[in-house]
């Protein structure tokens, strides 16, 4: 149907019969919360009610967690339905996402009807340019800018002071900035690009956060929307259905805003096996980009989708970036145990496809 | 933020620190069915997963109970996603609703940017008009209609000769019709109403599902369109964000799909005690529309809003509908002991604001 993300286990499971080990979405390997799933299974006998529409609970606790007003707080069905709902609520005519960055940014725009989406190219090192041709983009004729910290499929973060120049920028010429922070969890210091400082000054920008990653919950969907603008936030609330989070979803993220130790355990897993699995693809000759995410971008000189799909593993083939004799993936980092399924399954697919493949 | 609905709990809770008994919200009063507990409690530990974003095994498991190919099928998040799906990828210049009707057909008119919503007055006795003045306004201008069978505040349905016509004259017309069928169980006989067998014929037909009321299931949220037109089914599905059918939701519609003995119970429940609180009604001198869905439409000399409210208990004020000396409501038919008590408040207040007011 849609361009295809990471994370299609039932597509696998319809194909093959058996789960995959999934490095194909980037979400917490440590399972749900036991907290959280012990909302979701209390809340089972209350599902009857309809969810309150305005999520005044969870926003109370989320205000509480961000030292963020409550009437600066819109939640969604996930971080990708607020994703659709600015783009719904702006109406931009014309509209600019990163080049590569996650595709439903212009599929938003699209679906909103956007007439023009400019693409702004990364740098050759995956970075946005530090020089003035990314400010230059960021004219008075666009609507709407979509920007995400650290990038997805990439990992790599705008620096806080070229951040601030871009956002200066949109204020001036009446752009709209859609910022996912997402994965922002996953930095070694998450406050320094947290941008939420920002919102009382800047009413042009909206801050997208999820529940997906960082409390293993994609299934349940639950993101939020940050803005200094309550009146765009209504806009947002009315340019879709209501009643978009379920009842299950907004008790579920309330007890997952207590699970502190969480958290802490999964930021310290990925700082401590990022590394690891980037060295490993590496000594595989497997060239990696410095991502600071809970996944990493790499390069193979053979196909390994299909492959690795045939040995039950899922990563995530980043098909635009790919050129006839290079291939491009992006692979969540999972627990130790799981790298090293990974890493292994990768070994003997590159040497199975040239046996004189020298690994380091 | 919105036009408020029923079913707003929190916000009496937010107000009076109870929970209400809650006649707003047209809804099953017999509670989750316990295999949609036991499928959503089963499911909060694989809730770290994505949603299979095609909803395959919910899809193939509607595809059996309604008799309609797998590809003709495409789940929301609720009806109401794809109430405002249907509007995003039709993108209607001209819409037409009936008035009254469920009022999220002309909010989502509105979110897709239709700059003309005609609004087709029903007739005296909240039927649709059986002459052609109904017919009439389907002009070839018109893009996108919504009705609703039986309608929601109403009760009332279209006559199935004159759905027909309809049916007929928007095919001629160019004319979308989106049908929503959320409340066709609780009829008498729901096949002589169902729309179904004429999605290959008219591809230009859309019907609405929910799980909602017939399982009890409001806050999970769930729902289905059916369109002989898989493209346009597509369409929809690109009009707005990906994943937006919780895991939970699909493991549970597919528990819900088995619950025939609950549905059954149900539909006999509402059978019995619709005519009993329609005529304990209007004992108390309340003229109601003769309604056949698990709601009643009722007129009353005093507002009884505010007092309910202060009694414990919830209903559905139609302000649209009132006048100076008339209030109108809508409530939910529920289980003999609720409607009694809801029958006995109103008696109180009805002799509170008029000691004289006859009774039958």
């Amino acid at each position: 149907m849609r361009t295809d993300h990471g994370g299609d286990w039932a597509g696998f499971y319809n194909q093959q019969g058996r789960m995959p080990l999934d490095f194909s979405a980037s979400i917490s390997p440590l399972g749900v919360p036991e907290g959280v799933q012990r909302a979701v299974r209390d809340a089972a006998a209350r599902s009857d009610r309809y969810p309150d529409p305005k999520c005044r609970a969870l926003r109370a606790a989320l205000s509480e967690a961000e030292g963020v007003p409550i009437d600066r707080i819109l939640c969604g069905n996930g971080a990708a339905d607020l994703i659709y709902r600015i783009a719904f609520a702006a109406r931009p005519r014309t509209g600019a996402v990163l080049d590569p960055s996650f595709s439903e940014y212009a599929a938003a725009l699209s679906a909103a009807g956007c007439t023009e989406i400019r693409r702004i190219p990364l740098d050759p090192a995956w970075g946005v340019r530090l020089d003035e041709v990314f400010l230059d983009a960021l004219t008075p004729d666009l609507d709407l800018l979509y920007l995400c910290q650290p990038n997805n499929p990439t990992g790599i973060s705008i620096p806080m002071a070229l951040f601030r120049r871009i956002l200066e920028r949109c204020r001036e010429n009446g752009i709209r900035l859609g910022l996912d922070l997402c994965f922002l969890d996953f930095l070694e210091d998450p406050n320094t690009l947290d941008a939420k400082a920002f919102l009382d000054a800047y009413p042009n920008l909206v801050i997208f956060r999820a529940f997906t990653k960082l409390y293993a919950m994609a299934g349940l969907r639950l993101g939020y929307a940050l803005c200094g603008d309550p009146a765009f936030l209504r806009s947002m609330d009315a340019a879709g259905p209501p009643w978009n989070v379920s009842l299950i979803a907004q008790e579920a993220g309330i007890a997952a805003l207590r699970e502190r130790a969480y958290v802490q355990s999964l930021r310290a897993l990925i700082a401590r096996e990022r590394p690891r699995l980037r060295e490993g693809l590496e000594a595989l000759g497997l060239r990696t980009v410095p991502g600071e995410a809970n996944f990493l971008l790499f390069q193979s000189p053979v196909p390994l989708d299909e492959p690795l799909r045939r040995r039950g593993i899922l990563i995530r083939p980043c098909g635009s970036l790919s050129g006839p004799d290079t291939w491009w993936y992006r692979t969540a980092v999972r627990t130790e145990t799981d790298n090293q399924i990974l890493l292994r399954t990768l070994q003997e697919i590159l040497r199975e496809a040239n046996p004189r493949w020298q690994t380091v």
